[in-house]
């Protein structure tokens, strides 16, 4: 259903290889597109805040087991003292935060393809079963704080949710940005809203695991890198399976372009705030856990207008 | 050691139970003191903010065993894939993260004393192995987002760290405030850097789960609540054992005011900052994970100037 | 389809009230119908060992997400070393045993009805979220060797499984019984196989966690008591739902009697060696982890002719 | 201290490379010496069952952190149900077993030298993150049914325990199952006692994860190799650090001879079982859990006289 052609494979490849910013940071960077966020650009979006009002972009914890949570985390409880005496309650955590689940931050080391992982390094020598020794999360322990910019494709397209049939394509970024009135800069964080709670209120046996989801067409890509993005964070990921036959599309953005990718994102809430105060940029703050070797984060990212 | 004479006991208990905040925003409250946080303050906070640095105040994800640290977190990669083709990179984390070691911050629900939890709930009515029925920590999912003023009182005091002979004081946090020229503000965040790392270092072998540990005296029970701050951070927490035979001393601020406390940060770096930076307020950003009954969650708060 | 009337709802609640083992062996006990297992019949049963052949009763520890399923247990295997040194590997397991997955055994504080746990205690005095403090699978540490007897209601019936519409009921394990040649003794291990595997196989989608699953029927409990069974091992558990309403059935033999329980056997190909053995009885092995305070234990039982 | 002349480096590394089992029961065999053990043994050793007595040799699943267990298991129960009604207790377990506490197997692939693992396979290429695909427990479902020997060193020297000075020697173990009367088998399981529990009880700050650990000496290879040994149970491992620099000595009987390790148990109160039963021989039952890809498994193993 693309209005216009979709590119050939060669011009997606031609996305991930030629237009990599590998080197672009140095030989050893290990933060990525996130070094297009300065301390100016992070002071200038604060000083945009007008209204206080926060918005969490952040799924629950995914404790339910479920057709599309086959690893639900685990929370385990354990209280201290009895009745009538002072007490005291704790619990244990466990994630397997990747997947179509958790809200969550991907770093730098969390794929590649068979050119290798971000900035060309090896992941077969840089990653061990400890914990990876390049691109772990603990590069961003500072967070990432800068301006967000939501892209509504439901609202454009008077669709609840993008379909099988019809992902995102790079083009009608750019229209959806048009028709907001927002326009990206370098070092954005850009917020792809596709609807996936209709989404999967309409399927409620969806399982995110097998071959078949929504979400951006590699179309995307350009727009991504075209615009400096510095982040990626959206609700449904790469449309999948593509029509190319290769591994990652959109996820390339991670080791092509240094790109930080935020999956799972709660969006709904987010798209309704952006109409109710008229603005389609805010600022966005997420915090990743600093795990020294993490392939990513579970994380709770905050709107803030 | 102290200046001024303690608190007895009597007053003391008095500061947790005379001057509770239980029914101030309502009988099923469950944000607690965070309520002091309105929109007005945050945009507040947002606009003052001039470098746009930023600084973690997260310690490590705590992994390493080692005697301050007898129940590691847990991190295992896996990786797919293999040598020249494309390729992914998964983590699991688990945590027990209360304690003394990782960052986190306390849900309402945390303890109790022998009067109950916030708000006068009985904890063991509604706390489950399964997860709290109160005083989650995801009632605290939109974040904290608040000013945030630091107390230094390694650089007050010219020592490098608070001892276990001379706690600190409820006076001493206005003499210090007094001396940095800041004033706390009803929906302040605040922060008491005692030298953590200092004491760490001096003290190889310590035992945080050991009976004796540096910080805070139950006598900075009133500055919290006289000043209704919302948040307490500290990187040492509760002076103890204390000399009143109370559980819960300063940890008493959570069950009694609807104080937020963020345990174990790392507050050294902040520290710099603020002498560099010439102020002690700044914006404060806490995530925690929305774990739906979670009596509190690991966190990366973040320091904005 | 029952041949014969079944029990009315207050027979079943005599059989779990009425006809219980509380007292039998003192009021500490924590042993159960296992004190039924002298140390003479251990010796007896060794003896009887003829071939020498060994059977596995215990499904693959379970790893794989699935609809039957929900709540996967983990692996994670850490390598040390690099290519062309010495090394090592070593893993991590983790496991919520109990459910519809796992070989594991139950111990005695597992379940309780309105009338209490084991011997009458309280579980929630009892049982702690750090573990009980009664009925502990610790007190099984020295194992569980006895003379195990196989009853193969497929074989019996001509049918690959046990249906809904046709669960086990008592007199039924009294005619396999007769028809094998067997007959139960004071102290055995009973091991009812209903066909699984074949059950899953005709309904790949079942989930074990629904309210039908397919089982032995309430009347069952009877031959049980009266023919003093320390064990009762099985591949289907309770057929559910159950006409009475009872929140346990057949698990009341572990509150009401203290018998042991050994869920989700694999026992087709017990069965078969039975057939090839020309015998339904054999020395059973089972070794539980010697948790202290834990509710069970996963186990690989075995059994040798 | 030895009586002796230990072997040297050269000697040593020929007990490794030269007598390797390599290819002795076929290229692809993920069994090892468990080959050794024949039916027709097995049912001799039951056979041989005189008391029933039953020894378990597990120590307590280790759940308490210490300077002995700096990665201790987990346990969370979880109570359902209220008071006055029926209800049940479920618990998780996770373990990483290998290591100084848990009483565990090694299954083949655990260890390697720069030779490779059991069979010469290449550990980096057949374990993976996911498990192991050569070599794996699961190998050894059929559980381990053997005959057991015990040689208690404490008893033969007179001392409570086996010190750092003086190891355990080859020749020593020949001269304990001389006085003791007991002569090892092929298939046997080999079980050496070095008053592990008293050597803990006098070295209360002991780190088993440090470099010093007493134990046996790499002398002892020939004594498992000539035997045709098929399982070698310890409660203290190889002595540590060896003279030779090499990496594995006694592990080497893993993966150089394809012989069983059993680590960690807990062999005093079987010393006291063997004294008082007046033979040093017995049946011996190891179950590990089928985890498919396992690199071993705690394991409660038992003894019967």
């Amino acid at each position: 259903m693309p209005e216009r052609p979709a590119p050939t494979r060669d011009e997606v490849l031609a996305y991930l290889h030629e237009r990599r910013n590998w080197g672009r940071w140095g030989e050893d960077d290990q933060k990525g597109a996130i070094n297009l966020i300065t301390a100016e650009k992070r002071a200038a979006v604060a000083r945009s805040v007008r209204s206080g009002r926060v918005v969490s972009l952040s799924r629950d914890f995914p404790k339910m087991p479920g057709p599309g949570n086959p690893q639900p985390a685990q929370h385990f409880v354990q209280v201290m003292g009895h009745s009538g005496t002072a007490g005291g309650a704790t619990d244990y955590y466990g994630i397997s935060y990747h997947g179509y689940q958790a809200t969550h931050i991907d770093a730098l080391c969390h794929v590649w393809d068979e050119g290798g992982m971000w900035n060309g390094r090896d992941p077969y020598r840089e990653i061990r079963s400890q914990g990876t020794r390049y691109g772990g999360v603990e590069n961003w322990r500072e967070g990432i704080v800068t301006r967000g910019v939501l892209l509504d494709i439901p609202r454009f397209r008077g669709d609840p949710f993008v379909t099988m049939e019809r992902p995102v394509h790079g083009w009608e970024l750019e229209d959806v940005a048009a028709a907001q009135g927002v326009r990206p800069e370098p070092g954005d964080a850009l917020l792809v809203y596709s609807g996936r709670e209709a989404w999967q209120a309409s399927s409620p046996e969806w399982n995110p695991y097998g071959a078949e989801r929504p979400g951006l067409h590699a179309s995307c890509l350009p727009f991504v890198r075209d615009n400096d993005i510095a982040l990626l964070g959206w609700d449904l990921m790469d449309a999948s399976p593509n029509e190319y036959g290769i591994p990652w599309t959109m996820h390339g953005a991670l080791f092509a372009y240094g790109v930080a990718l935020l999956d799972n994102c709660l969006l709904q809430p987010l798209a309704e705030a952006c109409a109710e105060e008229g603005r389609y940029d805010f600022m966005l703050t997420v915090a990743p856990l600093p795990v020294v070797g993490g392939t990513g984060s579970p994380a709770n990212p905050l709107a803030m207008f």
